[in-house]
C-alpha cells in the first residue's frame, strides 16, 4: 500500500455491475491511490466521475494492467479468460465477478462471511460467486456452522438487471407497450444470443442462462456446484430451479434446508441470522415483516424472513432469501473481497 | 334433465371468477334449460349477455334457489356458508369455488381428473380446490398414480387475479405510475383487509392470504392440507411458499416430488403428462420450450415442463407448472365437476 490507498483497476466500468462496483468503493472510502477505469473499444473514451473526479474510460489490454495491485473484473467471462492472467503476471490480485474460473480448483470462490480464510491460498485470481449463489450461501453459512446442513432445494425469483442494462430497457419498454396495447418484439431476454426470445412483462420465465444437456440451465447448475464449493462440502446435496421475474433488481429466494439437527427451533434460527454478519433479519409475519426486492435495492445486506419449520420433516426449514443481486451479488460482494485481501495483509 | 338442459344458479356472476364461469358454460355448451345470475345487493341489476340473450343479475337470497339443480358459487365464503345450506335445502347441488366448505369431511373436494369418483359421496355441497392447489394435484396425479408420491416441495409464482378485479387494476395502475415516475399508495395487495399494503410492481411479495399463528399464511395451508385431501393421502408430506407476482394471470409452481420408485427417467414421466387428461406437456430445453404463464391464459389445460431429475436424490424431481389461475384454478374445474355430476347421473 502506498501512503494513501492502492493502485486499482475496474474493467468493465461502464457496465451496469461495473457502476456499482465505482459506487461502492466510493461509499466504502476504498483507500486508492490510483484509479483505472477500463471497458470494451466500444465504450473506450467514456468519462465518468469518482469522488468528484473525472476519469476517461481506456480500452481494456495487456499493458492496462501494468503497476496495477487489485483489478475487479466485471466485463463478461471471455475479457476476464483473455485478460485476467495477463493483469496476474503484472502483479496484480484479480478479483473476477464472471464465470471464468469460478470452478477452477486454484481458484478461490469467495463469499467473505463464508469462506473468507480461502483467499489465503489465491494464486492472482479470486473468483466472486454467481449472484444467487452468493445471497444463498451467505444466509445458509450460520445455519450450518451451528447446526450442519445436509439438503437445499432452492426456487429463485431473479430480477432482469442480472441480464444487463438491455435487459431492464426491455422490460421496461415492453411493459409500456403491454399497457399502451401496443406490440413489443423481445430481442433479450430470457437469455441474449439464444435462439428465442420471450415476453418478461407480466409473465415468469423459466429459464436463465442456456441449458445443459442434462436439462438444467447454466444458471441452475452454478447455484448447485457454486454452493458447494463455497461451503467446502461436495456432499452437499443442491437443486435449483431459476426463474426471470419482471423485477428490475432484486433477487428472492425460497430455500428449503435440512439441517444436522432436529430439535432446532424458529427461534432458534432467528437468533442466529440475527448475530450472522451481513444478514438482516426480517420476519414477523404478525406485522407482514418480510423481506422484498422493492425494498432491498440499494442495500448491502442479505435480508431473510418466512422462517419456518418444516411441518413433516424434523430437521426441515423454509427460508425467503432477498438480496441486491447488483450489490451483494456482484460489486458489493467483489469489493468486499478486496477488503478481505487488504485486512488479511494478501495485497 | 329437462328435455333441452339443466336450471343453473350462477351466484358471484359479475365478479371475476363468475365471468369466467359464465364464459367457459358458453365455450362447452353446457346444457341449460333455464340460468340465473345472482350477485351481492350492491351488483344487482347488472345486465349479462349469455349466449346472446340478456339477463338481469339478482340479488342472491334463500328462495333465489327454489327450482335450481345446479348453483354455481363464487362470491365469497360468507355468501357460500349463508346460502349454499339453502340452496341444497332446496334440492340444489351446489359446486363451491369458495374455502368454505374445503376441509368439511362431509363435502368432497374435487378435481376431476384426480378424485371425480368421490362425487358419488356428495351431500349436496361439492368443493372447488384452491387455484395453486388444483393445477399441481392434476399434473401429480398421474406420476402418484404410476408411481407412488411420499413428498412434494412447491414454490409458488401466483398472479394478482387470483386476488380479485381490484388487484388487476392496481398492478396495471401502479406499474404505469412507477413507470412514469409517479407516486402510488397500494391499497389492495398483498390482501385486501390486511393491516399493511406494498408495492406489487416490479416486485415479489412472498404473502398470498393472512398468515396463521404457526408463521404459514393460508394460502400455504390450503396447498398443504387440500392436496392431501384430494389425493386421499393424509401421509403425504406437502410444504408450499406461497409468492404473488406483478402477473395478471396465470399460476406457476416450481414443484420437487419424490415419488415411490428409484429407476424412473424424465422419459418415463414425459409418457405420462403426455397421456394425462388435462395436462399439456411442454418440456424441450433444446428448443427453450417450456410453459408460462403468459403462454397459459385463456386456456383450459395445465401446462408442464421442465422435468428434471433431482441430481442427489433418486427418486427425487423437479417440475415447473403453469395454468390460468381463472380457469383450472376456479371457473373451469367448477364446470368441468358439473359436468362429471352429469356424467354420473349425479344431478
Amino acid at each position: 500500500m502506498s501512503s494513501n490507498g492502492y493502485r486499482v483497476a475496474v474493467t468493465g466500468a461502464t457496465g451496469a455491475v461495473g457502476q456499482q462496483m465505482l459506487k461502492t468503493l466510493e461509499e466504502r472510502n476504498f483507500p486508492i491511490s490510483e484509479l483505472k477505469l477500463l471497458s470494451s473499444e466500444r465504450s473506450a473514451g467514456t468519462t465518468i466521475t469518482f469522488k468528484g473526479k473525472s476519469y476517461t474510460v481506456e480500452a481494456a489490454k495487456p499493458e492496462s494492467f501494468e503497476n496495477i495491485q487489485i483489478a475487479l473484473f466485471s466485463a463478461g467471462g471471455s475479457v476476464s479468460k483473455k485478460l485476467a492472467p495477463e493483469a496476474v503476471k503484472r502483479g496484480a490480485i484479480v478479483v473476477d465477478n464472471t464465470s471464468a474460473y469460478r470452478m477452477d480448483p486454484n481458484v478461490p470462490l469467495v463469499v467473505p462471511e463464508v469462506n473468507e480464510e480461502s483467499l489465503k491460498n489465491h494464486q492472482g485470481i479470486i473468483a466472486n460467486p454467481n449472484c444467487s449463489t452468493i445471497q444463498m450461501a451467505a444466509a445458509l453459512e450460520p445455519i450450518r456452522k451451528a447446526y450442519g446442513l445436509s439438503k437445499v432445494i432452492v426456487s429463485t425469483y431473479q430480477a432482469v438487471s442480472g441480464a444487463g442494462a438491455a435487459a431492464i430497457n426491455e422490460l421496461n419498454d415492453q411493459t409500456r407497450a403491454i399497457l399502451d396495447g401496443k406490440e413489443y418484439t423481445p430481442s433479450i431476454l430470457p437469455v441474449k444470443g439464444d435462439k428465442k426470445h420471450y415476453q418478461i412483462a407480466y409473465n415468469a420465465i423459466p429459464q436463465i442462462d442456456k441449458f445443459q444437456e442434462n436439462g438444467y440451465t447454466f444458471e441452475e447448475m452454478k447455484m448447485i456446484n457454486e454452493t458447494k464449493k463455497i461451503m467446502n462440502m461436495p456432499e452437499l446435496a443442491v437443486a435449483a430451479t431459476c426463474v426471470r421475474l419482471p423485477v428490475v433488481t432484486g433477487h428472492s429466494e425460497s430455500v428449503y434446508i435440512e439441517i444436522g439437527k432436529d430439535d432446532v427451533s424458529v427461534a432458534d434460527l432467528h437468533h442466529l441470522l440475527l448475530e450472522a454478519p451481513g444478514i438482516t433479519l426480517e420476519d414477523n409475519p404478525a406485522e407482514q415483516i418480510y423481506p422484498m426486492p422493492a425494498n432491498c435495492v440499494g442495500k448491502n445486506d442479505v435480508f431473510v424472513g418466512r422462517v419456518r419449520k418444516d411441518l413433516d420433516q424434523k430437521n426441515g426449514f423454509h427460508l425467503w432469501i432477498v438480496s441486491d443481486n447488483l450489490l451483494k451479488g456482484a460489486a458489493w460482494n467483489s469489493v468486499q473481497i478486496a477488503e478481505s485481501l487488504i485486512k488479511l495483509k494478501l495485497v
